[in-house]
């Protein structure tokens, strides 16, 4: 079993070993191949995500992705190394879940999962510039939209949920994101047992800030899907919990939905949690080891209840080590 | 002074002759032009928009729009009447101000506006679907840029606001939503007393969520707008409370946030504040009478302190009609 470690920038180098040292500890042959991708990497070879890393990930399936950071500016040869990692390695579905845990930072009640379309919409990156008028394009296919649908309502299937609320802004996008509704409706077909709605993303928005807690799962183009997933993330307790799985047929990347945090890189105190919680996703989903996903989950819920976490959640917390550890002991006793 | 009237669809019918019924106490020379647009109007004539309604709302230069119902599914001919207006009277800048008022569902503490470009951005409605690839333009120009961007500096200036958050996701989009937030930064340097700052969508949503306390202004593309004002508005009441304007150089249209609400139209509960709080804007902004805005608002707050309001924001609820009276009856104390 092999698994490709990229830790990106930042926070990534923080993180990530101790994800990896939490899948070593349940997955004992677990062999690692690292390979690098982001600012630093770009900066030094002229490739954010270079071709070495790109066959290593391929090599390997299971991929796991730290952060990186990426510029506010248009640079020229730059193009985000985990939107191209997502698309090359054909990861189509983004299943973002918020779970509240026993933390004060959490809201109470919520159990909800948010699968992003992850290949296309503005994220296909055909832009241009005459000096005067920029224009972007969207681009929905019936295509990604019908995959990313039939993984949704399989997973839904799978997991005994009950609800998936499309969402899409079709009274202003009737052709595109219609489609993706369309799409959605036509899959949902096969899946008698799901109640299907659909939601605005505006509205959908505010029904999340008012009532996340009524929602089971959300089925969202990209662009919606990363609004809505980081909103959601603020009642779970914040990115430093949040955990994804960018899910294809031949691969999968585990990722943190948290960025690179250049405010508190390097400093020691960054949450290993949601890099750990995604490394459970990457357990029960794509190696369909749930009792194993499980052990981590309940180590990590038993780390939390014992008041051990960083600062970004608890008052005191401890640092990204302690927290480690803390999470590896409760994870060999059990 | 002129004012020409579009209840629109659903609610629309209800709360605009509560908000222009305050409108007339307080400019008592006031001339109403009354005029039709939304689905029953497509329904009837095959347009949502009629010529006769666009020029009156042309000549009267204020304009008061309800709300109206619009299909999810693609409808031949037919296209939001709203966004077409908003461009056809060149209203460029949608200012959604949220405030928290003393309401027990109202989050306490929040004062921030959110200025929105009006008129371009996804919502030019150029749109193409060929059976399996269904693409959008997303169209972002300097003209219209600069434009919002100087009258959110201008309204800062004058509202004596001191930050200016400027929103895009650039690192995904460089071309579109960089040429938006450079445009923003170009024009932030004739107003070196305001503080600006430029936030991620995407991050921007998350801070929302967790604490909209700490944001003053925030400047957004048309979309974004859309979503991020919608999320705000469930910290402030919900839409119920929530009321915006339009405004252009030659015209401005007062508008709730809310839609027309076909689940509780025709019960004579619907929410008219966020219909009177748009009226005292174009009192405000567009005629230039703060004082008498001013009266409106606290006609408002007088009439919350005494706990009277509909159903959507306090228990046991008052009917609109109920609700609009004691609103009138403590202006006219005043
Ligand atoms: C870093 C950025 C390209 C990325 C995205 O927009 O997908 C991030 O916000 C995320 O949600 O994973
Ligand atoms: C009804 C719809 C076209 C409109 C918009 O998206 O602008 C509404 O959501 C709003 O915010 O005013």
């Amino acid at each position: 079993m092999k698994l490709c470690v990229i830790p990106g920038d930042g926070i990534g180098h923080e993180v990530v070993p101790v994800a990896v040292g939490v899948l070593q500890a349940v997955l004992p042959g677990l062999q690692l191949v690292f390979a690098d991708a982001g600012w630093e990497t770009f900066c030094r070879y002229g490739k954010a995500l270079p071709d070495k890393t790109l066959e290593a990930a391929r090599a390997c399936g299971a991929v796991f992705f730290g952060a990186v950071s990426s510029p506010m500016q248009l640079v020229e040869g730059y193009r985000s190394p985990i939107v191209q990692l997502r698309r090359e390695l054909g990861c189509h579905a983004n299943i973002r879940p918020t779970l509240s845990l026993p933390l004060t930072v959490c809201r109470q009640g919520i159990d909800l999962i948010i699968v992003r379309e992850n290949t296309e919409d503005l994220y296909v990156g055909d832009e241009q510039f005459d000096g005067e008028v920029a224009v972007a394009i969207k681009r929905i296919t019936r295509s990604a939209s019908l995959r990313v649908a039939r993984s949704a309502f399989e997973m839904a299937r799978h997991a005994g949920r009950q609800r998936i609320t499309i969402i899409h802004k079709a009274n202003i996008l009737p052709r595109t994101d219609g489609l993706f509704r369309d799409c959605a409706r036509e899959v949902a077909q096969d899946y008698p047992e799901i109640v299907v709605d659909e939601m605005l993303v505006d509205t959908a928005a505010m029904r999340l800030a008012q009532a996340p807690e009524s929602f089971d799962m959300l089925l969202a183009p990209n662009l919606y899907g990363d609004i809505l997933s980081d909103l959601v993330a603020a009642f779970g307790g914040g990115l430093g919990l949040a955990p994804s799985l960018n899910l294809g047929v031949t691969a999968a990347i585990a990722e943190p939905v948290h960025g690179s945090a250049p405010d508190i890189a390097g400093q020691g105190i960054a949450n290993p949690l949601a890099a750990i919680l995604s490394a459970a996703m990457l357990l029960r989903i794509w190696w369909q080891r749930p009792e194993l996903a499980l052990l981590v989950e309940q180590a990590v819920r038993a780390t939390l209840d014992a008041g051990i976490a960083t600062p970004d959640v608890i008052s005191p917390g401890v640092s990204t080590q302690h927290l480690a550890r803390a999470v590896i002991d409760r994870l060999k006793q059990e």
